[in-house]
């Protein structure tokens, strides 16, 4: 049994998309971001960068305690081996658009949103750099996307990586979408299957 | 052979200390940043994100193009089995710590650099912001190596992926280190490795 410390963002969502997709039996552990639940004690024991999603698998002797959404993606499909190729050119594929995910589409739309919506003074600059990185971006996956179905080979981390950060993006930017012809058909895919809208629900704060 | 695009960055300079480590012969491409080399149709054929580093590795039939820094480190190291553990809690520990510098490290440290050098106007919510942010992940970092040698439990592929970056941190904002212990005696302790010190001189600009 796997526990997941998740909450409904992006990063949460795609822990909770690949468990489903993978049919494994998880336990949804909700940290309230909003309320400071990051910062409590016994979650820092599981991240001490207080961020979710993090899991601990408990079919691992001790506990497996780990957090970062990549690693958490990377760790159940090398478990399972599903949702990435087991040769090292698939592997390399599917990595390279996790990372692209990692390291520019969630950093970047996570600042445009900061400076878009939260900061307490509108900085004209940041929000122009930030929407003008995301849109690049998004362009970047647009022609990717343009002559493929799934972001590698097949359907993978690297789709379930990026997918809840699109959704986002597409609801709070809708202008930046109004171009692209390969992601809006992509998102059509990939949010069709049903393990990913069970993934988005997750978790269900209105319970 | 491999060929490696990259200039002196330090998501350059991971790649060539990984292939320095590895002992894996490579030709060094210069993509020259400062002159838009990056936006060249032949680079964007490699790596549509206009980015270095890339590689293409030749000894794969056809060549295997590969973007972003992370990518390429789990390639290279899954390609040797070297600098990455094989057990899957072992390599979860290790993509944990690359993830945690390709989506915080990197991403934080490279906008504090923006904001606090490279923006036409100075704007001290954002310099703050980024300041703030770069070293509260310092010092997650600071108390995770307090009481470890390397990152994971022997040297890898997420020490190689922070250091570049820590070693800028240090020469760029040496206040935020003072009150570590932990990540400067890593900094010591990597920066001795004889690849290490090759590596950090990739591409040799002075020629």
């Amino acid at each position: 049994m796997i526990d997941l410390y998740t909450f409904s963002t992006p990063n949460g969502q795609k822990a909770s998309i690949a468990l489903e997709e993978l049919g494994l039996p998880y336990t949804v552990k909700v940290i309230n971001i909003t309320q400071g639940e990051q910062f409590h004690p016994e979650f820092l024991a599981i991240n001490p960068n207080n961020k979710i999603p993090a899991i601990v698998d408990h079919s691992v002797p001790g506990g497996l305690k780990l957090f970062e959404s990549g690693a958490i993606l990377l760790y159940l499909a090398e478990k399972t081996g599903r949702l990435l190729p087991t040769d090292l050119a698939g592997k390399a594929e599917v990595t390279q658009w996790l990372m692209f995910q990692m390291g520019g589409v969630g950093p970047m739309l996570g600042q445009l949103g900061f400076f878009n919506r939260f900061s307490p003074t509108k900085i004209p600059l940041a929000i122009e750099r930030y929407r003008n990185e995301s849109s690049r971006l998004l362009g970047v996956l647009d022609r990717h996307l343009s002559s493929r179905d799934y972001v590698a080979r097949e359907y993978s981390v690297a789709d379930i990586a990026l997918y809840p950060w699109l959704v986002g993006a597409r609801n709070a930017y809708p202008e930046l979408f109004r171009a692209l012809r390969g992601v809006p058909q992509w998102l059509e895919r990939v949010g069709a299957r049903p393990a990913v809208q069970r993934g988005m629900k997750i978790p269900n704060l209105a319970r």
